[in-house]
C-alpha cells in the first residue's frame, strides 16, 4: 500500500510554495504516495518578506499537520521551508519548529535535528552554543542519547543496523590524551556503552579524516560534538540540497535543509531537488515502519 | 632562466625516495627547473620502520638543504615525506621540521605551516592544542600575524593581492554575539587592521559556508582559528594530494602533505601527485620572486 504523505507548502512568502508545487507536478510523486495537502488557503502576503500573518498561517498549518499525524490520517509530514522570523513574529515561543513539534506531541525526551546528505546522516551533541562552552557541555549521557536517536532514525529509514561513527573533539581525536582528554574521559566511554547496547558504533575518530571515510561509504551516520564539525563537512558534501529529519519525535517529519530564499522567491527559478529528497526520505521511512 | 630547485628524497624508510624518483624521471621536471639533489648516499635501513639512523640522515640532509638555500646555490627546497618519530629518535628537539628550519635560518618571528590544495591556501591561528584551549589562545595579534604571513606567501606564488577569508570561531560566526563574542572582540578587529594595512581581507565569516565559497574560487586563502576547522574541509577537498609550504621562513620550502606511508613503502605503488604539486608550487614561487 502507498504511504499517505502530508505536504505543507511552508512559509508562503518564500520559495516553499514553488518547490512544493513542482514536487506535486511530478507524476513520480503520486506514483509513490497518496498525497494529503496540509494547510488551507494561504494568506495574501508580500513575497520575500517575513510577515506575522504568514507566520501565523505557518504555525496553524503545522498544528494541522501534527494533528493529522496523531490521528493517523497521514504516515509522514513533509514541509517546505519555514521562516523563523515570521514564526517568532506570530508568537512562537520555542527556539525552532522541532521543539514545537515535541510539545504538540507530548514528547519529553531529547530531540535533535538530523541532517541527511545523499546517504549520509549526521546528528550533533551540541548545536547553537558558543564554541568555548562546547567542551563543558559534553556528557556520556548526551552522546549516548544523540547516537541512539541517530541510530533509531536511520534504522527507521530501512537500514536495520547502521554503522555509526562518533567524532572526537580535539585535533587527531586527542592523540591519546596529548591534545585533550575529552576522548578518554567522555567520548570513548559513551561509545563503549553504545557498543554494549548492541550498536555498531566506532570512535572517537579524528573529525578531519572521518568525513573522508564517511563520504566513501564507511558509515551510515556520524555523531558530531559541535555545530561546525558537522556543518563544514556537510555543506561541502552538498547539504544545501540535503534534508533535515526531526529526530527524537514519535512521527516521521522531514523538510529541505535550505531556507525560504527570499532573494529568488516568486521568480520561478527555485530548485525542488531538496524538497524531492525530503519527500523520498519520508516515503522510505513510512514504508519501512 | 630556470629556477634551481633542491630535491631531498625524504626519510629513506618511507615512500619518499619513490615519489622523488618518479618526479625526477619525468621530462617535464627537468624542462621546468635545474634540479639539485640534496643528501648523500642514503643509509641502509629496513623499509617501513622508524629508525634513528634514517632520522639522522634526514636531519643531516635538511641541514644541507638549508645551507644550499642560504648560499643561494638553490632557489627553493622540495622534500619528500619525513618521519617525525625517526627525527625524534635522532634527537630533534623541535616540535617539527618547520621550527628546525626557523632556527637554522635564524628566524625569530612567527612561523606556521601553510596548506595548499589545488588553488586554495590555508593557515591556522592555533594548531595542535586541546579544543577547550582554543578560544583563550586567540588574539588580535596572532590572527594578524598568521593572516599577513598567509598573504605574503600566496603573493610569493604569483598572486600579488590575494583575497583572504578569515573564519569566525563560533557557529554562524557568532550570529552578532548571540553565540559567542570572539568575532566581535578579537576576529573583527584583526580583520579591520588587516584591511587598514591594505590586505584584501574579509571576515569573520561562518566557517561552514566559507569553504563552499572558497572552493568556488571566491578566495585565494583562508585563515582558520583551529586545526579541524581547516582540516575537515581540506581533507574533503583532497588535501591528501595537497602540499605544505613553510610559512614565515625567509626561503621557499615545500613538501607533500601526505606522510611516509609505511604500509605501502617499497612496493612501487606510491602516487607522486603531491610531490609533483610541491615541486610545481616551489617552481612558481621561485620564478615569481
Amino acid at each position: 500500500m502507498k504511504p499517505r504523505i502530508g505536504i505543507f507548502e511552508g512559509d508562503p512568502t518564500g520559495i516553499g510554495p514553488e518547490v512544493a508545487a513542482k514536487l506535486l507536478a511530478e507524476a513520480e510523486t503520486h506514483a509513490r504516495a497518496e498525497i494529503v495537502p496540509i494547510g488551507d488557503a494561504a494568506p495574501a502576503c508580500p513575497i520575500g518578506q517575513a510577515s506575522p500573518i504568514a507566520g501565523e498561517y505557518t504555525l496553524r498549518s503545522l498544528r494541522a499537520g501534527i494533528a493529522a499525524l496523531q490521528s493517523h490520517r497521514i504516515d509522514a509530514l513533509v514541509y517546505a521551508p519555514l521562516n523563523k522570523k515570521a514564526m517568532k513574529l506570530a508568537g512562537l515561543p520555542h527556539s525552532d519548529e522541532l521543539h514545537y513539534f515535541a510539545e504538540l506531541l507530548g514528547q519529553t525526551g531529547p530531540v535533535t535535528e538530523i541532517n541527511v546528505c545523499g546517504r549520509l546522516w549526521t546528528a550533533r551533541v551540541t548545536s547553537h552554543v558558543p564554541f568555548r562552552e562546547v567542551a563543558d557541555l559534553l556528557t556520556v549521557e548526551k552522546i549516548r542519547d544523540v547516537s541512539g536517536l541517530l541510530n533509531r532514525t536511520i534504522a527507521k529509514a530501512g537500514i536495520p543496523a547502521p554503522r555509526i561513527a562518533v567524532a572526537g573533539l580535539n585535533p587527531h581525536a586527542g592523540e591519546g590524551g596529548l591534545l585533550g582528554t575529552e576522548e578518554i574521559d567522555i567520548i570513548a566511554p559513551a561509545v563503549e556503552q553504545l557498543r554494549a547496547e548492541g550498536l555498531d558504533a566506532a570512535g572517537p575518530l579524528p573529525a578531519d579524516t572521518l568525513f573522508v571515510a564517511a563520504r566513501r561509504g564507511d558509515f551510515h551516520g556520524v555523531v558530531t560534538m559541535y555545530h561546525d564539525q558537522g556543518q563544514i563537512a556537510m555543506k561541502l558534501l552538498g547539504f544545501e540540497r540535503g534534508v533535515t529529519v526531526a529526530g527524537g519525535i514519535p512521527a516521521i517529519i522531514t523538510t529541505p535543509a535550505h531556507g525560504t530564499a527570499f532573494d529568488i522567491a516568486g521568480k520561478g527559478v527555485a530548485d525542488p531537488g531538496a524538497m524531492r529528497e525530503a519527500f523520498r526520505i519520508a516515503c522510505e521511512m513510512a514504508v519501512s515502519r
